[in-house]
């Protein structure tokens, strides 16, 4: 099949989807519902009402194919949507595979993500139920710059608890929320009863972001007018971002290919689920047949490692239980510089489609990930995210099979960022300081004894 | 007329200009030559064949309307070219502004910057002539990183002096040419023997680009294998940039818009050049006639503030004299955050337009800039670089100006960058710690009196 002859294949924004995709409607059976930690029945939207607007309650729950995205967020999304998808032609040179490499890139986004697509929603049902300020966590940063980006464009407030370490060693992601207006503390901070107490026992208390997520929830119970606001996971985060994958197969479309392999990260799955849930949906109509494969992180191998169990979405236990991979709350991953990977759970739904058969895992450990990054910004252009280059790690596993093999396959990633303000990871793999990490199954198995047993 | 109703103007990749403009062909008269220092002739192309591949020399001088862009040099463009124009229909609605501003956004290529529209083809034209190192200075490091990704794609050697100063403050440019498989060395260094002759008088010298300049210049010569690349100033940098405008004007006609008012930064000016080369075109063929300006820093004012003279192009004294506006060779501006316009002099091709009363000039304080900055940020989405703040700033006095008149004006400017390494800046401002800078006469005189007097 001949490829295209544009390097970049387009969308005009007239053409972008006006939908986002809900897979729950063409499941074989539903993803378990999460559970109220004290009576351990399923959880109710009034469970849910002091911390997100009604809107995404229902969407949390919809079991609608299809929930059609506002007017007021397609405004916005327009301006860095549709997204790019790029023909990987000179990698693939590099690689002298025959397989055609394409990736779907959404570091065109003002954060530089594929956070904003939820943000932005997020921030949009928020403010048509008169809400005014929103309340969040961060680590490195990634969603809470993505969620004050939003955040400004409706003229609402946005709090955000950023892990001490990294507010203190990460200026400039700190920095960059704070140009989007955002009012960013060092967590634990002094504005809740929590981290007051936690100040208390140490004035140079590190953080965590289970404390920052203790504090965003503390502040925004508090506050009538204000909600929290989350970056992935749930299940209405994953819908968001089913935009990435909806223009993906357009895209595609345009040049006459379908994908043999997609190949997505998971951290806490939005990425991964934006990418493949819409070619899950073609897979489960029998119109295409993709292996669709997530990477995790060698040293948080949630999906190929974790167990099947309810588990809380916190460090602290605060959350509703949900059925999902977990390494337990109180997993502690070690400082892979993908932070966005370093997470002790699953997106419930990406959990139930890996149960289903529909999906397969496996995990890379990070230098190789660098490896691969730094072929891919030699050829490609693109300094990738440390996040993303797991994705690229494994197209390029893939391309590299497909060399001796002689198989022409058509791979689909998702480079979900630029790794703009993450060159410190590369100047660590540069200078030969990177390393990898083992983990042990005792450090799995500990973390574990602490998952609620559900009978 | 009714503006589009897509927020980015699109053009395919096989819409894309296939030649560069060189505005000398319609100028009605040409600009002065360079000069040999020593001669005080006209230089000639023995005079720069040390350090430019024949194909730059021959851009350099010549008077040929159009220069086809190599197929070559056409398929790296295509990894971010055509790059977006944006209606900035947010701000315009933030500003109250009957105007139409429209932004020709640079940002989108692998380093972020406008620089390799310039980086690649000066690569390839070198590596057509057998050439297999490039060497070249950087100051903060925006022309460093874009040679360097330039470099690796044509698996050329790279070699670059990054002032002293910065390469200690600023790692990650530095990272990011080395991700890009750049040799990356603190000016002063002990690879050169007037590195050596500085480092010897003291081992903390912080550098500067003039010393920089001399030690890449030094390393070139010394291997018939290497010649020195430039990032801005000269004549085939400005050509080379063109394509910037080409684009801007298809796009703009997609809409059925014509400029009434072009602003864009000046430093070395080919940024500006490159945007506004190709509408000084149409306007001196009579087809529009749009006022083109000229946006300088002013701690730095070289057009509105400088002489037009002969002068050197370095700090040292080792180049042809170029007839410009400048501030004298010796001229150190203040430490402004917009490292890209702390340049003595102007590119002789916007010094000759200038004098010719073909483009106006306006300088404007760096406060000022981030303050228009922070607002295209919470609107638009995008983080500018320090530079194209400048034309940012002009851009909404003028639009402000047309709230007070109620004039529906068309304006056109350069976004040339993002500020994803420039956050620093940023986190000044934001803080109150930004000041502006008065630039003294006696400054300005002091500098002037090493300038040569030719005859």
């Amino acid at each position: 099949m001949a490829a295209t002859p544009e390097h970049k294949i387009h969308l005009s924004e007239s053409e972008m989807p006006t939908t986002w995709y809900n897979i729950v409607a063409d499941l074989p059976e539903p993803p378990p519902p999460p559970l109220h930690p004290g009576t351990l029945e399923p959880a109710t939207p009034d469970d849910f009402a002091p911390l997100f607007p009604m809107a995404l309650i229902e969407q949390e729950a919809t079991t609608e194919r299809y929930v059609e995205i506002p007017g007021e967020v397609l405004d916005i999304y327009r301006i860095w949507r549709p997204s790019p998808l790029f023909r990987a032609t000179r990698l693939e040179q590099a690689l002298g595979t025959p397989a055609r490499i394409y990736y779907k890139y959404e570091g065109v986004s003002p954060a530089g993500s594929h956070k904003p697509n939820t943000s932005v929603p997020q921030a949009y049902y928020n403010h048509a139920e008169g809400i005014t300020r929103l309340t969040t966590e961060t680590g490195a940063g990634q969603w809470g710059s993505s969620l004050a980006y939003a955040t400004a464009q409706y003229g609402m407030e946005c709090e955000v608890w950023m892990v001490g370490a990294s507010y203190r060693q990460k200026p400039y992601r700190r920095t960059m929320m704070q140009v989007w207006g955002a009012d960013v503390h060092s967590s634990p901070s002094d504005r809740t009863e929590y981290g007051r107490s936690l100040l208390a026992e140490d004035p140079d208390h590190p953080g965590s972001l289970g404390i920052a997520i203790s504090e965003a929830v503390e502040a925004c119970v508090a506050d009538p007018n204000a909600r929290y606001a989350l970056g992935s996971v749930l299940n209405h985060v994953l819908l968001h971002q089913t935009v990435i994958g909806e223009e993906a197969l357009l895209q595609l479309a345009k040049v006459g290919e379908t994908p043999d392999v997609l190949v997505g990260c998971t951290g806490g799955g939005s990425n991964f689920g934006g990418l493949a849930f819409p070619f899950l949906r073609e897979k489960m109509a029998g119109k295409m047949n993709p292996t669709i494969r997530c990477v995790e992180p060698a040293a948080c191998p949630t999906l190929t490692k974790g167990e099947y169990r309810y588990d809380f979405g916190d460090t602290a236990g605060m959350t509703p239980l949900m059925k999902m991979h977990t390494l337990g709350h109180g997993f502690v991953p070690e400082p892979i510089h993908a932070g966005g990977l370093r997470y002790h759970g699953m997106a419930p739904l990406v959990s139930h489609i890996y149960e289903l058969g529909l999906a397969e895992a496996i995990a890379i450990p990070q230098r190789e990930c660098f490896a691969g990054a730094l072929q891919f910004a030699r050829t490609e252009g693109i300094v990738p995210a440390p996040e993303p280059t797991h994705a690229i790690a494994a197209a390029i596993r893939e391309a590299l099979a497909c060399k001796e093999t002689g198989e022409e396959k058509v791979i689909l990633t998702a480079m979900c960022g630029h790794g703009h303000l993450d060159l410190s990871a590369y100047e660590k793999y540069l200078g030969g300081e990177m390393v990898d990490f083992e983990l042990s199954d005792d450090a799995i198995a500990a973390a574990m004894a602490d998952v609620p047993v559900i009978a």
